[in-house]
């Protein structure tokens, strides 16, 4: 089964201490559609503009991503550059020019509107809500999200929140929407907002699925060496999305273990700047690397 | 098997956003000690005054430490106080009153001198060395520590590193001492200083065992109400070791599954202000924790 997936699409021109990489492919539709591609395929809603180059087309293309949501139009790519910290945690956003995607509407092509899988990949939740408003009844909808929506479109996100099955955020997201520190009463409350599965990212410290009174605590794999964390937490939740639609049945069964698909997908995409690392990656080194999960949290 | 262990024995008068305890039974040999009894036969190091009351001695009995190594002297017990803030996980000492521990120097009865297995619980690295130059072979060595000794006093604790098998210490301890942000470098580094074993506590986030090149991921038990968390890594450690000497056997084959007994003592230690939790918890309580800490890991 296919995964559909909107979010940004943009150049992103990255720093760190030790590298400066200039308008590499980045968004969050990019990082979770080219994780997804390792398990399903992926068809992606999104827009840049004219300036947009071939090579990040061709990008998508080896990762055989449908590109018939993806609207090509007149003005600038969204372009973002920032820049991380020595120990790689903090970022500073340099830059943020919107350029087409300030006026981006996401609109369906009909091919898309029977998917079955829906991530709402991070964008501003009015547009997730345009997405689901073109959809004919999607099996399983997820949204990702980021703090900057809690704080200017919170009315929008609480009423996305009704139209999702699961909802991923970050631990700090997690604690401003709930205002509760402790992360398992922040998943129940955000339980009580609507989603039946609440995913909190933590970063190196893996996450936690909370499924109405039950846990899951997945670890991250320990990585010796992140180069740029950009877009990991988008390919958590794109590998974990393409990993549930090639599964298919009960969602239940199978989600503990798209998470660690996720989480690997992830730990490959910070071993690289962008998505440089992800793309080169095989499936038997995924295989191999989820496997390793298994044994280093095996007792 | 038996546990020798050795550390601060005190009395903590601890403030949280809700609660105010005073003069309950703490320190770190203190929890340790209580945590490693639900396991093996403990004996205890360390030293109180004349005002150390009556109720804590018979906590102590109530777990049958062997208090022979205890030493009651003249004066006033250690006494520390602080305040934790509203999310629990910052506290600042409001009080540190040294009495009877600042002139302390353990001295071991005969017969524990021949003890397999020592926990070398937080303490001045100078007397965590004075315990090992009165112990004959001991087989499996692990030292605690904290930041305070890796300002003050870090010859000492560099030389006790060559003697240990196992050290344990915390997140910002171990960047500290490595001066690596990634906890899988420190590790390594950490090994290259001495010690097979190398645990770091990431509190909340579970632990990670490093064995020379191999690594495990421990979760910590997600707690929905955290009482006070004072305590909770000498409980840690304490119900790791004493679990790893009613093992017997090697160490290897023992070491993660010891990891995941601590894992819930310190759990059961937050639940409540100092001991109160844990010294009420039974057996049936944590092996029915451990399986459930299992159950939340699995995929």
């Amino acid at each position: 089964m296919n995964v559909l997936i909107v979010g940004s699409t943009a150049l992103d021109s990255i720093k760190t201490p030790r590298e400066r990489h200039p308008r590499l492919l980045g968004g969050s539709a990019s990082y979770a559609a080219v994780a997804a591609s390792f398990f399903a395929p992926v068809k992606m809603v999104g827009v840049v503009g004219e300036d947009f180059p071939k090579s990040c087309l061709r990008l998508y293309r080896k990762h055989k991503i449908d590109l018939e949501g993806l609207q090509i139009v007149a003005g600038k790519t969204f372009h973002w550059s920032g820049e991380y910290e020595t120990n790689m945690n903090n970022r500073r956003t340099l830059k943020t020019e919107l350029g087409v995607f300030e006026t981006f509407t996401p609109r369906l092509p009909v091919s898309y509107q029977k998917s079955e899988y829906v991530l709402l990949a991070n964008i501003a939740p009015a547009l997730q809500h345009l997405v689901l408003d073109q959809m004919r009844r999607p099996r399983f909808v997820v949204a990702d999200t980021m703090d900057l929506w809690l704080n200017i479109a919170l009315p929008d996100l609480l009423r996305l929140l009704r139209r999702l099955d699961g909802f991923v955020l970050n631990e700090s997201e997690a604690q401003q929407l709930t205002q509760e520190h402790n992360l398992v009463r922040a998943a129940k409350k955000i339980h009580r907002m609507g989603p039946d599965y609440v995913i909190i990212k933590k970063g190196e410290h893996g996450a936690i699925l909370s499924a109405r009174n039950k846990l899951f605590v997945a670890p991250a794999f320990p990585l010796e060496h992140v180069v740029d964390p950009t877009g990991a937490g988008d390919c958590f939740v794109g590998g974990m999305m393409g990993w549930l639609a090639a599964a298919g049945g009960p969602v239940d069964a199978h989600l503990r273990r798209a998470i660690l698909y996720g989480s690997v997908l992830a730990s490959y995409c910070c071993e690289g700047f962008g998505l440089k690392a992800l793309t080169r990656v095989t499936q038997a080194a995924i295989e191999r690397r989820v496997k390793e999960l298994e044994t280093l949290t095996r007792f």
